[in-house]
């Protein structure tokens, strides 16, 4: 439950052998391109690493996969995970007290495992893995720069975010030299529109509410919604960023309904308003920009909670 | 009507004095940004120099305006413009035979200036402008890397495009570090809908046809749209790139009506299809993924002649 410098987490990267690295459930680029780097750098190094998500990898991230090697695990590596209630019912039960090293860049890591690296400023987890793996003097081959550039990609919305800073830009510039596929990487990620989400898009659109003299949006993607467009959870992530992109939002709330019918919530906000800090009062967290939590009540109940205090946030 | 070297283009500037500095008409952040950039670059060495659009500044785009200076031209520079026509109808009459620098990234350019450099492989004609301040001495302020960084983010689809290069990254990296408002001007140019744009994008969704197995897509923006949802054309830029990003699209067809009634048409692609070889065989040009060209016909004239050629250019 320790925090530890940069310098110390090469060293247990360089020490550990027969490392089992967990991502987090509803896993996304940046977990799973941050996980996956990391395994082909540990093998680089001659030890055994696999690669394990409570949600299997879901199709749209298929190419980021890596065989998994079999072995008793007995290092444990988190990636990208900001409490072992992320890693999903499963990987929890099985590993959420056992987990040795946290690699993170969520200001709200909740210090679970036993050391972590939390980098807040890190605009992804895939920039400081591709530090540490520099500094391990891994190779960054063409098959470990793709997965890293997924992850800081996909991350900042495209580069498009607050979190990028001149650090970002100049990591991308070296994935591209080391030979990520930039530009296939970003077609399947930002530039392919199933025509099922863009019905999707649509009717979550038509769905938005707006408050507060339209400084706060609501928008709701309910299963039902998901059936009758055949789109999967695990492409409604692009839906997230269209709450924060009307004229005058500050703060985007978007509803995401789950098979048990309780509620994710995503909230993206503009600059000067603290996402993390408004999730954090429902016992969530993130970044300052991005942010979620859950619910376990009705739609409105959801909503009614947090517009109860989502206006205070309102600079 | 001479190409000329880096290295020459940046002594023409040094050497000039009393700079009018032109841009293409229906501009954009490139044009614009780099126009303006150049003018503060010229006026930081001890030159008059004033930005001329045929279409003025859309408001979208205000904030990259720079105060005119008044004086008699006695040197002409293009930004981003390649071929006079471009420039729109007053400006080309007055000066489309006047340019002695053009200064472009299209490979289409047609060397109408006295003395043009073009560097096609150049993501933004921004970063050229950049390479030439830097190479002038200019000192890069906060102003002129605003101006630069919205040129090179705007015309990279904010480094989504596959005209990004390690470079590209770069310059951004170092605009960031200057000053530049990155996260500002992202959330201007990239996350700010007005609920009429989203009106107009769900309207031109839905005007979407489909050919070739889905591999060609056309998308129809008509001035009945824009009414209704209070869209201006300066505005339906971002639309375009809807064109591209339907699964199994690989080229995507914007036609967009213009005021007189007829059609002004945006080409986008995906690897492989050349979109300025086929916008070339009806005058227009661009680059390899994205390119435009001009219709006096109806919208069904239009599209059927792009549709007798456009399926011999899929790979």
């Amino acid at each position: 439950m320790m925090r530890i410098d940069f310098k110390t987490a090469m060293h247990r990267l360089l020490d550990a052998g027969d490392v089992l690295i967990l991502t987090h459930a509803n896993p996304d680029g940046d977990t799973l391109g941050g996980a996956f780097a990391l395994q082909l750098g540990l093998q680089q190094k001659g030890k055994r690493a696999r690669v394990l998500c409570a949600d299997g990898v879901p199709e749209r991230y298929r190419f980021l996969s890596v065989e998994p090697q079999e072995f008793e695990e007995r290092y444990i590596v988190s990636v990208d995970v900001a409490d072992s209630s992320l890693l999903g019912k499963t990987v929890e039960e099985s590993y959420g007290t056992r987990v040795d090293l946290a690699i993170d860049h969520h200001g709200t890591n909740r210090l679970f495992a036993k050391e972590s690296y939390v980098e807040s400023d890190a605009a992804s987890a895939c920039e400081i893995i591709y530090l540490l793996l520099l500094s391990m003097n891994v190779q960054i081959s063409k098959e470990i720069a793709d997965r890293l550039y997924t992850g800081v990609s996909t991350d900042t919305g495209c580069f498009c975010y607050s979190n990028v800073t001149p650090r970002t830009f100049r990591i991308a510039a070296d994935l591209m030299e080391r030979g990520a596929d930039t530009a296939g990487i970003n077609v399947k990620m930002f530039e392919t529109k199933k025509p099922g989400f863009l019905q999707l898009e649509q009717m979550v659109l038509q769905s938005m509410e707006l408050y507060e003299n339209g400084r706060i949006s609501v928008l709701t993607v309910s299963r039902e919604m998901l059936e009758k467009t055949g789109c999967k959870d695990e492409e409604i992530d692009p839906i997230v960023a269209l709450s924060r992109q009307i004229e005058g939002v500050c703060i985007g709330i978007t509803c995401k309904e789950k098979t048990d019918g309780s509620w994710k919530v995503s909230v993206r906000t503009h600059e000067g308003v603290d996402a993390s800090r408004l999730c954090a009062l429902f016992g969530g967290g993130g970044h300052k920009r991005a942010a979620g939590c859950s619910f376990d009540g009705s739609r409105d109940e959801t909503v009614h909670a947090l517009l109860d205090v989502a206006p205070s946030f309102l600079p």
